[in-house]
């Protein structure tokens, strides 16, 4: 059993896989960028019980220190802290500059001095819009621009952690996730596809389908239960793709939510394709299988049904 | 005559380009992080005086805006304002993101409102360690791994650019400057190594000779009277490399230097290469050559001297 800290444990990926690593008899400890229950209060404890989380902002390096230094020490750091999504990417670069690219360096700078091993949350977006099937070595050989600052703070990270490698021997595995849906994903205008539209479908909002976007999509648990098996088989110096294999363009997925939650044909308007984004994304998801026993077990339509559901409760839409 | 904002005007390129913009009459106007003489008080105008400098942190919204709205309108933009440097990226990684990041982020935002034509100070260091002839194009054919944070926050700029270019029909020109130095680029230790060996050299200090390290030098002068050129023929979308021709190893550097000042041989230690260090910059000019008129006027050694006789006045070492 290992003891894990989790950046961003109270994010929709960082929420579950804290779950399951501790369902699974590790020693998990959470930080996040806000006050939480259940968190530890650094020079007053407010009470003797085994806390699990603290407020940590991660660009901040006295306070990433502290962890480390008082929760401490640990076999690994799955990083999941992250400012997410293209668009936010565009409208708060400030911070996703801050807490991609210094809060992932600040980790880097502790990992060279603790040496624990690193689980770093890469992001399909690093493939910019290369065309075809996206292994993970491709950039290796081909020369990619990426699309926007949010991708492209995703791939410094990537370089940082090969530098940090080459310079000081540390052991990091890099993790790419393509389009992670499900239940616990609640709703703000930068979430992905799958969230918004059911968002959209279940308060009568209009949607953009863009045609000939074509994704895959992964179900949350089947995300994080390749995370978790990472600690088993982990293989410094990997990268991994972390995705689906049903290969389905947005308007596929808007007809499986509008049909599930019976929402109004008029609010779906079709347009051409989105500026600045990838087009199609078709990937291999061959060395996570191989690796880290990467199984998809919930098909699209049934995952999406999941996730409506879950957000008619969340959001007291059952009557 | 064109209306200019120089950023970083009172650094060791921004001060000499204000010089020679205004001696070519157009009307210039510099902003940097540190209050100085001739600055401008926004809110409190302490003379009425014309003047051509304030106080601005480009990584600032705020701030960057007010200039643009009170000092402004701009037809051009010298952006060279950033941190600068391998190690000073590895050092203070917090301010390269924030100031090169973030601070390009606000100029190009500004940009996409404003529609002034920018031209954007990048650097030799995004070309990582690519072993053939540096010309402009090659990032549009071979993958590049920017191997330090300062080159990758360079190489984030020039994608940026071409993403609001490609979206917002921004008008930019890149140049990526090739180790320029000369009389005004006083003394700390993230200096390039034109500048260090210099100052080591004439203060009895220590230098590490990298064998193996090949470098062209840009002479101040010659570098600015290529900048200056820019705005008579701005070509949107360019890059342009602005650099020296005569390459040469740095133990051919440290014998000029060496030479010049007399200084002690011993205080020259020979090592092999650097880690993540582009070990030779062998770059192409004739873009430069061709469209910008860049003419290399000094030699190394020429530039040398000078370089050694003003520091020996700046920093008092005539007897």
């Amino acid at each position: 059993m290992s003891r894990i800290l989790i950046t961003g444990s109270r994010g929709v990926v960082g929420t579950f896989l804290t779950k399951m690593l501790t369902e699974r008899g590790h020693s998990v400890f959470g930080i996040g960028k806000h006050h939480a229950v259940g968190e530890v209060g650094w020079e007053h404890p407010m009470a003797k019980t085994e806390f699990t989380y603290a407020r940590c902002d991660v660009a901040d390096f006295r306070q990433l220190e502290r962890v480390f230094e008082k929760a401490g020490p640990f076999d690994f750091v799955y990083h999941t802290a992250a400012e997410f999504g293209r668009w936010n990417g565009e409208d708060y670069y400030e911070q996703v500059w801050l807490t991609n690219a210094v809060g992932t360096k600040n980790i880097i700078r502790l990992q060279e001095k603790l040496k624990f091993k690193l689980i770093h949350f890469s992001s399909s977006e690093v493939y910019g819009d290369y065309q075809d099937v996206m292994k993970e070595y491709v950039m290796d050989f081909v020369e990619i621009k990426q699309m926007n600052d949010y991708a492209m703070s995703k791939w410094v990270n990537e370089m940082q952690i090969k530098n940090s490698t080459i310079q000081h021997g540390t052991e990091t595995v890099v993790v790419r996730l393509f389009n992670t849906y499900g239940p616990g994903e609640w709703y703000h205008p930068y979430r992905s596809v799958n969230a918004k539209f059911c968002y959209h479908a279940l308060h009568g909002l209009p949607v953009t389908v863009y045609k000939g976007h074509f994704r895959t999509s992964t179900y949350l648990e089947d995300t994080c239960r390749t995370l978790c098996n990472i600690v088993d088989n982990f293989k410094p110096g990997e990268a991994y793709n972390i995705g689906g294999t049903e290969y389905h363009d947005i308007e596929a997925l808007a007809n499986v939510i509008w049909k599930y939650t019976g929402a109004d044909q008029k609010l779906i308007t079709y347009q051409d394709s989105e500026i600045l984004t990838t087009k199609s994304k078709k990937l291999d998801v061959s060395k996570a299988i191989a690796d880290l026993d990467h199984k998809l077990t919930v098909s699209l339509e049934e995952g999406v049904k999941r996730t409506i559901d879950w957000m008619k409760d969340y959001y007291k839409l059952n009557k």
